[in-house]
C-alpha cells in the first residue's frame, strides 16, 4: 500500500527501505535533501492518495509534537497518522485529539530492533482502534518480523498503549543490560576466570540466560576484551525515567529498573554530591573535627 | 566413552539418557533402587575400567561432600571425579586436595538448562586443568547443545572456576527473572494494556529484549493469564546468596541482583519486621503516642 | 499579632494553642462546628483587620486547591495567605499566581514535628518574598522551637522553596526510618541477641546512630517489644514518591530514598505480581514445564 | 579499679585520658615510645595486679588477633580480656575459646562515638557473661556517656553479641548517612533552595530527621559550602560488608543498607566495569554494529 514517512533517520531510512523492499509505494520527507523524496509535508500529502497514511518517525518530544500539529494542517479528514517515535504514552491522547478534531486517526507504535531492524524486522506493539489497526496491517505485517504475527506484533490496546508497552519494554532492557553488566563486572573480578568473554559466549546455547543481549555482550567483547575502547559514562533517553514514574504512579515497587536508571545517572556525575557528604560526614565523627557538636532536642 | 554418574534426579537421570544416546556407557548410582544400576558406589568403582571418570550430581553441600570424601574411598589413583553439581566455587579447591591427596583429578562443572537439557543440551562451565578437561572432552561434548563448541561450554579456568561462572550465571539468572517480573506488574497494572501476555508474547520476535526467559514468561501466562494458581513466594537455592557476597568480596557493586535476591526473601516473609518498625515509628511521631520523648545529648 | 487558621486537624488545632499560649490571636475556622471559631471563610475575612494574614493547614491536593480558591474571593489586596500544608511544591507557583492576580501574597511553609510541636515547637522551611517573610516573622517565632532561630527555621528561597524542602526532608525520614528499621529487624533476627529494644534504647547517648527516630523506635519497642499489635502495611502521604520523582527530574541518583519507598508499595500488597511472575518463571525452567519453548531469531 | 589498655591509637588514647579522670589506673601499652606506659606486654602485666583486666583496642583482623594470642601468653587463669576493636562478631568465640583455654575470661565491646568519646563519653554494646560484665562494669560506667545507663550501655548477650551490635549499629549508620547525603544532593540541585546548608541547619530543632549525623552534615556545611574540598571516594571499615552478609545470611532484606554499601564500593572506581558492559549493549543495538548477530535457540 502507499504511505508516507516523515523522518529519514537511522530507523526511518531503513523502514523506508524494508517498506519498499516489501512491495510498498514510501514516500518519505525529511528536512536533510540528500535522504528526502519530497520538499514539503504538503509535497507529501500531495503526493498521496486520500486517504492517507502518514508514519511519523521523528525524535520524541517537541519535534513529534510540532510534525503532528503540521500534519494536522497539511492533511485531511479520513487519513490516518501513525507516531512510531518514542513518544511518552502520555502525549498519544493530546495527539490524538488534536487530529481528531480534524477527522484524522491516530495509531501509536512501539517501535523495537534498531539497525537490526531492516533485516530481522521490528517488533512492533501499538495502539488505536480495530479498524484503524486493521487498515494499516499490511505495513505492520511488512515492518514485523517473519514468523507467527503475534510473536512480533501485538495491538495492546486503545490509543496509548502502543507506546505504554514500549516504555515497559524499555524499563526491562535496562534491567537486563545491568544484570549482565554486574555478573560481566564479577567475572572480571576474579582470577580464576580465564576468559569472561569465552564465559558469556558460552552461554549462547542451553543456558537460562541465553537471549539477544547476551549475545551482544559477547560480541562486544570478543571486539573489545577489556572494553577499553568504552566509557561507563551512560545516556538514557527517557523511557527509563518514565517506566519508574509509571512504577511510582501504579504503586508497583520496580527495584531493580530503579537501580538500573540510577546507575546511568551516577555513570554521569565526575564525583557524587551524596557520595561526598557521606564522605564529610565520615570525616567529622570520625577524627578531623575539633568543634563539639551537641545535640540539643 | 564409560561414566560413573552418582545421582540420578531431575538432572543426572536425563543426562544418563542423553549421553547414553550419545553412544557413551553410563552406569548409574542412586540410592533410589528403581533408577540405579547398581548398589554401592564399590559396585559402581567396580564396574569401570580403570582410569575411572566419575560424574557426580548430587544437592549441593554436605551430599556433595559426603560423596566425594566416599568416592576419594572407593576409587584409585589416575581417577578423575566432575561434580557438576550446584556446589559453592570455594568448596572446589578442598575437593581437589582431598582427591589429590589419593592421586585422583578433579573438574567442576556448572551445568545450565535445567529440565531442558536432555533435548536442547547443557550449557557447560568447567574449571580444572587443561589434559582433565581434555580427557574428558567427549562427555562435555555430548552432553552441551549442538552447534560450536564455544556457545554452549566454556573451559573458564582452573578448578574452581566452572562453578565461579555458574554462580555469576545464576546471579544475573535473578536479575533478568526480576527485569522482565517488574515489567509484567507494570503491563498488568495499567488498564490501557488489553492483555500483558500477549504484550511479551510479541517480544519474542524482533525486539532488544527477547530471550528464552521471556518466552518462557509469554509461555507460563499463556498457560495460567493472572498467574492465579502462582503464589509469589519463592526459594532461592544459593547461588543469589553467594553471588551477592562474591560482589561483597571483590567490591563490586551489584545492585540488580542484590534487589532481587532481597526481594526474594522479602516474598517469604508473611509479616515484615522491618516494615513494622517502619510503621510503628510513623505512628510514634504521627499522633498516637502521648509521652514525650526528649533528644539527650 | 492576628491571624486567620484554616484547617484545625491535628496540626492545626495544635498550631493554633501554641500561637494563643505565644500571644497571637488566631481566629481559626473548620467545618467541625466544635472547633471552629467562625462560620465560614467570609466570617473569617470578616473578622481579620486588614491587611490579613491567613494560614491555611488543610490536606494538600484538592482540598488545600480549593481552599486557596476560596479565600482568593473572600480576601483582598494586601492580604497574605501562607499554605503550611503539605502541597506539592510544584503547586506553589500556580497558587502564588492565582492569588497575585488579585494583589495577594503567598508563602509556602513545610512544617515538621507532628504531635510533638505543641510542646516542642514545628520545624519550619518557608518560601516567599523577603518582605512577606519578615511580615510573618512574628508567627514563625512562635511556632519554632525555641533556641537559635537558624536551627528551627529557614527562608529556604523564593515561592516553592519552603515546599521542596520539607518533600526532600520527608524523603530523608523515609530512608532514616528504612535503616533503623533494617538493622532492628538484623538483631531480631541474631539469637545472640538478648533484647532488640535494650540495644536501641542504649544508642540514645553517645553513639553515632543517636536521634529522635532511634529514640521513637526504642519507645515503640518498649511499648511493643516485637511489634505483634504493629501491621507493616505502611502507607506514604506523597513526599516519598515525589521525592523520587525530582530525583529522577534532577538525574539524581537515590537508591536509600527510592528503596524506602518500594518497600511501602511491597508491604501493602498481598501479593506481589512481579514475585508471582519470578516463581512462574523458575517453575517453567526449573522442572514442571512440559512442552518445548524454542528460542526463534 | 585498675586495667591494662593495648593500644592508645586515637580511641584507646582517648579512652585512658577519660578513665584516668574518672579515677582508674590505666597503664597502657602501643609500640610508639611516645604514648606507652611500658615496654611490652610482659611489662603490662607484670605491673597490673592479679585478677587482671586488659582492654584491647587495636585494628580488628590480624593485629587484634595477634594480640590477644600474646595476652594468652602473658596473662594467667583468672584474668579477663575485652575486646573494644571492631572485631567480626564471629571471631569473638574463637578468642573466647582461646582464652577459656587458659582459664581466661573474655568480652567483646562495640564502642561507639568517634573523637567526641573523650567528652560526651562512648556508646557501648557488650558481650559476656554476667559475672565477667559486672566485675568490669566500674570501667564501663565511666566510659559510658553520663545519664540513665540503659541509654549509653547494653549488655548485649552472650559473648559476640557486643559486636553484633556494633556491626549492625555501623550498618545503620551506613543507611542514614546516605539517606541524608542523597537529601543534600536533591536540595543543591534545586534552584529554588538558596542554601542548602541553612534547610540542613534548620532541622537542628523540631523535626522529625534531627539527629547528631545531620548536626553533623550541617556543621560540615557550614565549613566547606560545596565540600569542595571533599571527594566522593569513600572507603568503608567492614562493618557494612558484614552487615550485608549477615542479613544475606539470616534471609533478611535489607535494601537500604546494601545500596549504601554499594554507592562506597561505586565511589572508588575510576570507570564501572559495569556501566562499560551497558554502554557497550547500547552501542551494539543502537547503530554501530555492524555485523549481524543471530539468536540461536
Amino acid at each position: 500500500m502507499q504511505l508516507g514517512l516523515v523522518g529519514l533517520g537511522k530507523m526511518g531510512f531503513n523502514m523506508r527501505e524494508r517498506l519498499r523492499r516489501g512491495g510498498h509505494t514510501v514516500i518519505g520527507y525529511d528536512p536533510r535533501p540528500e535522504v528526502t523524496d519530497v520538499a514539503t509535508l504538503a509535497d507529501l500529502a500531495g503526493q498521496l492518495a486520500a486517504p492517507r497514511v502518514v508514519w511519523v518517525m521523528v525524535p520524541s518530544g517537541p519535534v513529534t509534537d510540532e510534525t503532528i500539529r503540521s500534519l494536522a494542517d497539511v492533511l485531511e479528514a479520513g487519513d490516518l497518522v501513525i507516531d512510531g517515535g518514542n513518544s511518552r504514552y502520555t502525549e498519544d491522547g493530546p495527539h490524538a485529539k488534536l487530529l481528531a478534531d480534524k477527522g484524522i486517526s491516530f495509531i501509536d507504535a512501539g517501535v523495537s530492533g534498531g539497525i537490526w531492524g531492516l533485516e530481522e524486522g521490528y517488533g512492533l506493539m501499538v495502539g488505536g482502534s480495530e479498524a484503524d489497526v486493521a487498515r494499516v496491517m499490511p505495513i505492520f505485517d511488512t515492518l514485523r518480523p517473519e514468523g507467527p504475527v503475534a510473536d512480533g506484533f501485538v495491538h495492546a490496546g486503545p490509543v496509548g498503549a502502543g507506546h505504554y508497552a514500549k516504555m515497559v519494554h524499555n524499563g526491562i532492557e535496562y534491567g537486563l543490560m545491568m544484570a549482565y553488566a554486574e555478573g560481566y563486572e564479577l567475572l572480571a573480578a576474579e582470577d580464576l576466570i580465564a576468559d569472561p568473554q569465552a564465559v558469556i559466549q558460552a552461554w549462547t546455547n542451553g543456558t537460562v540466560v541465553r537471549s539477544w543481549l547476551q549475545q551482544l555482550l559477547a560480541k562486544a567483547l570478543a571486539e573489545d576484551p577489556d572494553l577499553a575502547a568504552i566509557s561507563g559514562y551512560t545516556e538514557d533517553s527517557g523511557e527509563g525515567r518514565w517506566t519508574v514514574e509509571e512504577a511510582i504512579s501504579h504503586r508497583v515497587p520496580t527495584p531493580v529498573i530503579a537501580a538500573s536508571l540510577f546507575a546511568r545517572f551516577a555513570s554521569r556525575q565526575e564525583d557524587s554530591p551524596t557520595m561526598k557528604a557521606v564522605s564529610a560526614l565520615r570525616n567529622q565523627f570520625g577524627g578531623h573535627a575539633v568543634k563539639r557538636v551537641g545535640l540539643s532536642g
